[in-house]
């Protein structure tokens, strides 16, 4: 690939002409909005010239409600050997598309599985992709020159192409991304009206769970809004398991032995599924997620503390695999737990406790 | 408090062991199984001797279902001058205590929000409760000499003692700690069946949220089976939103305009109730979450990376809050997200940059 046009210079625009121009590609810049285009050729994502004659790809990153028209266009317009957008749900554009009558062998749906919190050119960075997964929705009649320019793509963008059907990434994304969105959003919106002592009593659990609750609920209206089928599949599926569960632990308030054992058993059978289902989800790397050895040592709040334990366990010779912090309440000082291979955790307790480090493990 | 009697030498007792013995505090030790009393005294957290006469407190640090019998038999046998136990629910202990007919002026139910996976007195630290809450269900009629005698234990335990009657203590737990947990084995129980290429589009949010579905069911079904009715009625309000949901997002799948206002209008609604619950769960220290910003810094999988981060930080003179590795799914590397005061962003980005990091900010 020697040339691309970026139609749309928000994080996710910008961010591709970034990567492209630091591997040598020609990259041509446009936005409805001029002043973000010339913001995103200013920080080096590509020029606002227009192309002298059709690119090898045409990259489409703009809101998912303007995919469909803006794809079209540039089809027809024929400024392109290939077209690709970028949006975060597949099934209604290529719908939108087909009942425009557009000719969609040059065209391929995509999704780079990337993000942050904040949006515009100004966030994009050339790294964004670097490691994640990047879906191409290969349909039949996907011209394989243009799928061959997306995959060179994403292997410029150091992203990792997975190749899955439209419908099949919208129930994926439904399932892994949009569904947890929802889920700790509910858990986070019973604390809102809860007395003031209870919610003293929040720990690491919750904190972990309603992480995401915090999300801008613009941007998830218009994920939603996109793909509503899917998420509400998931959902009802969780409904059910919801309304076992309140029988289950309804039984369980009752005097009567079989009554209990019945919620038991619901409970329990809940609680595997969830440990199964867990154990799927996958770790460092995209491997199985290892069982890693946790080395928890206590720390004060003062500067520099985390600097000290990360030198002392590479003085150490460990490599510190995972970390987590665990703040204490009340007091100014929390936990490090760190995580690293089984084989190393005596190493790194041995090495720390004699630097005068509290371990408890 | 001079002397206090341990009876039950798991993880909490033999850990409550340790924390007084550390403060000049005399220990009894014992258990129903002797040899787990040894295994106690031999980690230096008491002795297995009786005491000569009544004790300042009696900890009972038995299973829920043992608990109402052993502060019975305790406050019968004069052996301590007041008794406290240390079950993670209270109701149901405090109505069978009642209806044993056992005066319960001498008696405070308590509970420590502490824990680890691990159980049994090898896991024991006197550190476990160091700033974490440990809440206090005084009655009416509590006597308040044996109030301040656990406020002491507490204290000397380096815990944040918080007062609330036993009901609202179980409904709290059911709120933050039994409903998370429950919701979050929901997420991935979903994920049990799924298909592999949608496993592997998992994300920071997902791992998250069902990072406590891997905890063990025979724990959370004890747990449980003593909190049922608190806990249905936490969930039974997450029902009524997540069918609403649902709703909202079947009326966003319609071509009319008006009901698929009505759906963006309920998710929307969720979604903010959502970020003003997310808002309430306490930072570090137990104040309110402070804005911090991420530096993120994009390192490699080799040994010792994560040292030199956080010695360069060190160096530059900043205090990292939190931190957060975000792991790349297919790749040897990984962006480490070092939360500081917003403040000092500006300048580490500054010092990792000139040292070579790549920043992603």
């Amino acid at each position: 690939m020697r040339t691309a046009l970026v139609i749309g210079t928000g994080l996710i625009g910008t961010s591709i002409g970034l990567a492209l121009r630091a591997r040598g590609v020609t990259v041509h810049l446009c936005d409805h909005d001029p002043g973000t285009a010339r913001t995103a050729a200013a920080l080096g994502a590509g020029t606002e010239d227009p192309p002298e004659g059709p690119v090898d790809l045409a990259v489409v990153a703009v809101p998912p409600a303007h995919v469909a028209a803006t794809v079209a266009r540039t089809l027809r317009s024929g400024a392109a050997r290939g077209c690709i957008d970028v949006a975060s749900v597949k099934s209604g554009p290529r719908r939108e598309l087909e009942s425009l009558g557009v000719d969609l062998r040059t065209y391929l749906g995509t999704h780079p599985m990337s993000g942050k919190e904040r949006s515009g050119p100004l966030a994009a960075t050339a790294d964004l992709f670097e490691g994640r997964p990047w879906v191409l929705t290969q349909a039949t009649g996907t011209d394989t020159e243009v799928l061959n320019l997306a995959l060179e793509l994403v292997s410029l963008c150091r992203a990792v192409p997975v190749v899955m059907d439209a419908a099949a990434h919208d129930r994926a994304v439904a399932l892994v991304s949009h569904t947890p969105q929802l889920m700790s959003s509910m858990v986070a919106a019973r604390l809102r009206d809860a007395e003031e002592s209870a919610v003293r009593l929040c720990g690491q659990g919750i904190r972990d769970v309603t992480r995401i609750a915090a999300s801008d609920p613009g941007m998830w209206i218009d994920i939603l809004s996109a793909n509503p089928g899917p998420v509400a599949d998931v959902l009802a599926g969780i409904a059910t398991d919801l309304g076992e569960t309140v029988r289950a632990l309804r039984a369980l308030e009752s005097s009567d032995d079989s009554k209990r054992a019945t919620g038991t058993a619901a409970v329990e059978d809940l609680l595997r599924r969830g440990n199964a289902g867990r154990s799927r989800v996958p770790g460092k790397h995209g491997a199985a997620p290892l069982a890693y050895e946790v080395v928890a040592v206590l720390v004060s709040d003062r500067p520099g503390e985390l600097a000290r334990i990360f030198a002392d366990a590479g003085q150490a010779g460990v490599n510190v695999e995972d970390v987590r912090i665990e703040h204490a309440t009340g007091q100014q000082a929390g936990l490090v737990e760190l995580m690293v291979e089984p084989s190393a955790a005596p190493v790194l307790s041995a090495a720390l406790r004699e630097r005068g480090w509290s371990i408890r493990q």
